[in-house]
């Protein structure tokens, strides 16, 4: 089961409204619109993915981490733990490029 | 006309392929595929809007403010070049954001 | 006890070479060197905070969180655990922005 | 002659301000403080180099940009803006990864 099991609907709905918004940056585009206006759009739909980003970091964080911490066995635990927190950081690390 | 207008069909091509890759990040979701593999597709979406951008701004900076460099009248240039340098630097530091 | 205490020496080494860094901006400054070059190590410094960022969470995240998934009582765990991954996941955003 | 030169004293201040920050930081890592609360402080001296660099980028535009287009010799001209345009790109580039 993926973290964001929970909210998958909200998930896909912003996923869709961002779709939207590539749609409209097309629009502007096709109707030759001043390239600030469509830089500044371009910039609403950059911080739209990064309120994306951040919602799955979280639900990471709070299923797959937490759920390695739950490992019964101490061994397996702390490799489960490295390895979840890990990807996490590289997945932000990403982000952040 | 738009500062973009020579790389238009360029640009409707980077927006068309990251509209795609935002219905592509909506399949993954309905799979259930892995969070940090939707995280990394993400991140490769706004690398693209980056990519976006900075090809409107070197536009933007290439045809508006060196237009603004070419009015003759010395103090509407003055005037002109200002008011285009500070809406880019604007654009500029909305993305940054 | 902070999360990066085991890397504590590590975490001053990257801040004092951070500020030897910025040390430097003002000398390149001084020396009215090129503002292409100057905004070069601006980049460079920001990288390396980014890099100090990402440590900071990474250690966050597998000493604090995971510190919250141990507590033995389930309702105080849950809570707990909900604290640290909202505290990390807007800290994070602090990042992106 | 750079084009900071009218603001080099606001640019030098900032960069002090900036230098003091970081040692503040190495203050709080040396005290123990919570990492949260360093996250937050380096999310704010990334915030201040994205002010600095922003101050610069508009001043190279408004003056490097707008310099090359006013040299009179058409071809020289057309090739010096198009070299400053690409060099502020670049370095805009830079900031956004």
């Amino acid at each position: 089961m993926a973290g964001y099991s929970a909210n998958k609907k909200d998930l896909q709905d912003r996923l869709r409204r961002i779709e939207g918004q590539v749609r409209g940056l097309q629009r502007m585009v096709e109707e030759d619109k001043y390239c600030i206006d469509i830089l500044t759009q371009v910039a609403a739909v950059t911080k739209a993915l990064h309120a994306v980003s951040l919602g799955l970091v979280e639900e990471h964080i709070g299923h797959c981490v937490v759920g390695a911490a739950s490992e019964p066995d101490a061994a397996l635990r702390a490799e489960a733990i490295d390895f979840k927190v890990k990807e996490a950081t590289d997945a932000i690390g990403r982000l952040l490029r």
